[in-house]
Order: structure tokens, then sequence, then C-alpha cells
């Protein structure tokens, strides 16, 4: 169990935690009635296991297709009819069982089903169990861009077993780490040390030793998020890598997986970091080296600079039309404390950062 | 301005307030672009007016069709993307200008657009004024029910105007009455009376007159909603009338005016509640009373007992697919403290109130 202050839901982090399901859900409301929600594949792996695991219940899983492609309103929609026609009320407990994109697509359907029910997150990538099912970012895409529908609905807890990432094919491994990465980068050097020895080993590694990293990330990102809620403030650093991430999304139409996109990102924003004299010089080096390790790709899909700054104008960080990023210092420290954790990178550098 | 405890923003009422709309918006965020979303209807008659309030901050003000058979998902998803084609970012105020249809949808679009802006309810209409605009309740209809999709979202700040009554049709303003009557009902028997002196004589009021009223009902729902954001428990008491009516209202399609279906709920359930040995014998004649004083409609249009049931079970409210009621022992008193404030009634029961 990961304990982090003011946090205000349970997050648990162990091998084999997928068994302990029940207890979990029953925590949450003991006399609701309870639908796992998930994506055709995972559904496939490990939805009869969660059936029987929840058959007090009587639960039913239902799958759908979900995919970045169709992190739509329209998937939003079909999920939350067949909710209504199943007749659930106000008195439900959705479990969340998937990766990133299930956990943003089925956290919307609870935050706005009859005006939000609880939800469980069991994310079953290392993608979402590092980063996107703790914090309480929900939401879907629409054609102007990633997540720009959605809302803040804090999970109702979380439930991490690292060991479901044994049926994840290893690109999504490496895609887990750029978030990783990420929050060594963000808030404790240590750990980025730590999990870049991971990285240079990882494909000998076996799932269950991944947990510490886990516990770790999760740690960082429940801290941050428990301090500023609804991303007023430093919780905004948490965005590091992603500005740029999201516009190598949409410009290659969200055909490049996350964790990829955000370690181009990393490596990209780093660099503008250390070009307007924030970041110290060799930052962006000693993240791309680490990436490479991974197996992450560092160097930019063949997409013209305007187009992808064409579409971090559409982020939603943009302020007034002017785009702000989360810039770090140093490995381990984030810039701007002072000013929002926000700044503004004129077009120039960060056409030079991408030209690199 | 009605100053409510514990209630986290300001609710102005006066006649001529929406003046002052101006220092409103600015004090919820002064470096904030703003647009105003309204109906066509009401941005013919005010939309210049609000145009030329909010100049300063270069306000657009943005119609579009909307209605009780138009509080949609699409409608929803439409606003959002003409927000988006706009390149509206988070640093948004979003001015909801009309009656409680537009405040639900538009309220929703502010509470799933970029995870969340700020919202400022301008009503339009005595319902939305009295009921609607106060308590963060947002959303939109489905096929299978009314607000069956959406979300709590506060509004940063309510401004009413009396005077924006001038143009309401008469009908309107009688379906206002009812939710007046439902906070006299579930709170304040001496405003019931009050305000069933205005329902007599209530054709020559003018409406700089309604502001005492309003201020009440806006005192009574707001001291309500704010002792129990979410209705995890005594704000299910504001759902009084409201279980029969909005079965009523979706039976006929939402043609029915949601004050008018409120009226018919009020009595059939005070009925109920009496028959059950509840309330106290007289109290759904004497609401019935005043609804036919005010001219609302009392009896029930001829839709069979067994298709409002059914309607009534897919009702938010219901739980474990039992329906429970918002139930008074008089004028003035929810029955139900002790048991979270939900009275399940068999359909038998239902049926008889029905059929009188």
């Amino acid at each position: 169990m990961v304990a982090v202050a003011g946090l205000p839901y349970p997050i648990m982090v162990a091998p084999g935690a997928i068994e302990r399901l029940a207890d979990v859900v029953r925590a949450v409301g003991d006399r609701n009635r309870v639908v796992v929600l998930t994506d055709v594949t995972v559904g496939r792996l490990y939805g009869h296991r969660v059936d029987r695991l929840l058959q007090a219940f009587g639960a039913r899983v239902i799958s759908m297709e979900m995919d970045e492609q169709r992190k739509t309103r329209e998937t939003w929609a079909n999920l939350t009819d067949v909710l209504l026609e199943q007749q659930f009320g106000r008195d439900t407990t959705i479990v969340a069982l998937g990766g990133g994109v299930v956990g943003d697509i089925v956290g919307f359907v609870a935050a706005t089903y009859m005006r939000g029910v609880p939800v469980v997150q069991v994310p079953t990538t290392l993608l979402a169990m590092v980063d996107a099912s703790v914090g309480g970012k929900t939401g879907v895409d629409t054609p102007a861009g990633k997540n720009l529908v959605g809302a803040f609905h804090q999970p109702s807890a979380v439930v991490i077993d690292p060991l479901l990432l044994e049926t994840l094919p290893p690109e999504h491994i490496r895609a887990g780490f750029a978030e990783i990465l990420k929050h060594g980068i963000v808030a404790d050097e240590e750990y980025f040390e730590r999990a870049s020895a991971f990285a240079n080993a990882w494909s000998a590694l076996r799932f269950a030793e991944l947990t510490p990293l886990i516990e770790r990330s999760v740690e960082i990102k429940a801290d941050i998020v428990s301090r500023d809620e609804r991303e007023s403030g430093v919780r905004k650093v948490l965005n590091f890598g992603h500005t740029i991430g999201h516009a190598i999304e949409a410009a290659t139409n969200y055909r490049t997986l996350h964790g990829e996109a955000v370690a181009m990102g990393l490596v990209t924003e780093a660099r503008m970091a250390e070009r307007i004299g924030i970041a110290s010089g060799g930052t962006s080096s000693r993240i791309e080296r680490v990436c490479r390790a991974v197996g992450l790709p560092t160097a930019m899909p063949a997409i013209p600079a305007d187009t992808l700054i064409g579409f971090t104008r559409s982020d939603k960080k943009a302020r007034g039309g002017r785009v702000e990023y989360a810039l770090p210092t140093r490995i381990g420290q984030m810039a701007g404390a002072d000013r929002g954790w926000g700044i503004p990178v004129d077009d120039t550098t960060v056409r030079e950062a991408l030209s690199v």
C-alpha cells in the first residue's frame, strides 16, 4: 500500500494485488452494484479472472473496443448507454480494467454517469500503473486534440498488480519507462538513476521486480497531485515532455504510442530548457542516453516543426494563446516555482530544439 | 447578495444586477478570456446588451439552439467544438446566459471543457433563478432519461436579475412557481404561505417584486446544497416532486414544461406520502390549491401509470432498482432524516396516487 499524506484514496501496489480486488470494491461501497468496463483485448486476457474475483457482487464484465483512435466522445456515450440499458443506478461502482486509454475513458464515464459514481482503477499497462491511474484525470480526445474534454474524478481506489504486465507487449513496457524517467526528472535524481539501471538491464527483468519502481513513481505522482488536485500550480510539472509529446501524437493521428511521444518530448523540451539557459548543460543528452537504453525513440519523426507548433497552441496548457512549458533546471528539479511552473518559450527556440 | 454560510460562491439577487456582470466576471479571473453561451431566443433578446456589458473583455456571445429536446450530448459536443475552434484555452470563463436548459448544458460544457473551466450562471427564467442556477448540477438528457449524464460543477458566481423576467412568457413564470412552492414545502411553511399570497395575486405583480421570493428560494436551496454538495444526504429533499415530475417529462418526450411536470409531481408525491401515513392529511390538497391558483396543472396527463412507473425506475434516484422518494411530513418539513431522506414506495401506492 502506497501511503501518501493528503491522498484520500488507497493505492495498492503488489504482485498478486488483483486477488484482493473484491475487498477493495467492498470497501468502496458494500451495497453497490459493480460493473467492470474493459477493452476487448484485456477482457479476453483477464475478463474471466476478474469476473470470478467479483462473483460475490454479481459483477458484470463489459468489453468494448477502446484504443487511442476510439478515445472519443462516441465511445464514452456508447459505454454510458450500455450501463443505462442495464439499469445501473447511482449506487454503482465502476471498475476500470485496462491501460491508460481505458482508465481515461472509463474514468470519464464514471465522472459523468448520473453526475458521478465511484471508480476503481485497475491498470494493466506500465504506463497506466505509474501515471494514468493516479490523480483523477479523465477524458477523451476530440478532433482538435488530446484530452480536450474530460473531468477531474479521483478514483476511489487503485489496484496495481505488476504481474499483469506479463501479457503486455515489450514496446508498451518501454513506453511506460518514459513516465518513470519523467518522474525522476521532475522530482528525484536518485530515482532517475535507479530507473536508468533497470533500463540498461530491462530485457532481463521479471515483472515483480518492477514493483519498487512502480511504487516510487506512484509516490511521486500522488504526492504532487495531492498538493494540487486541479492542476492550478505544482501539478503542472508533470506536463514535462507532454506539450511536444501531445503534439507528436496529434500530428501522427495518435498512431505513436503515448510513452514514445513523451520520450521524444522529454528530450526536446529538455533541449529547449538548455537553450534558454534554464537547465544545466548535458541534461537533455543524459535523458536521451537513458531513453535509448530502454529502446525509446528520441529522434523526432519527419513532421514539419510548424505543424507541431500549431498543435502545441491548441494544447490545454496554452494560456491566452501563449504556450507555456514545464521545464527542468536539472535532473530532479523543475523550474518556475515562483511563476506557476509555466515557462513561455518562443517559437524560434522550439523550432531549433525540434530540428537537432 | 445572498449570503449563505458554507457556500463558496457569491449569488447576487437584485433588479438590475446584470449591469454589474463585468465586475463579477473580473472577480472570477481578471486575465481570463470570456465567452457567453446562450440559446438563440435569449441571444436575440439580451445578446447585444451582454456583449456591451462585457466589452472590456472582448467577450464573444455565441448563440445556439438549446431547448429541452436539444438538451443532448450532441449539443454539448457542438458547443465544445465551437470553443475549441475559436481556441479558447483553460484560462476561459464561460457565462451561461439563459434558462435552466442553457444553465445545465453550458454548465456541463464548462465542467468538462479541458477538465473544467469556471462558469458564471446568469439565469433568465424564474425556474433557473430560484433553482437550477444554484447548486452546481449540470448535465444533459439521454434517450433513457433526464439528466443521466452530467457533473457537479459549482458556478463561480450567480447573477440573478428579476428584471430579465419581463421578456418571459407567462407560462414560464408559472412554471417557476412550482420550484418556489417546493422550497416552501421542504423547508419553510411561512415562505410557502407568502408565495401562495403572491400566487393568488401574481397576474398583477411587477417583476422587481419577485426579488424577495427569489432571494428566499435561493437561500433555502443554497443552504441545503452547501450542506450536501454531492447529494448523498439532505440534498435529496430537493427531489420532492421530481421523481414523478421527471417521469412525466420523459413520457411526454420532454414537451411538458419542467415546472408544470414538477407541479403534478408535488401533488402526486404528497398524495403518496399521505397514503403511506407519512404526511398529515390535507397536505396534498393544500399544495394542489396553490398550484391551481398560480395556474399550474395538477391533474395528471393521460399516461398509463405503468409507463410512468417504468420511467421512475430508470431515474438516477433508484437504488438497486428500487425507487426512493423524497416525501414531506407536512408543509415545511421533510420525512426520513434518520434514513437518508429516501422513502421506498410500493407500486400499488404509486398507482393509486396517480389515478386519483
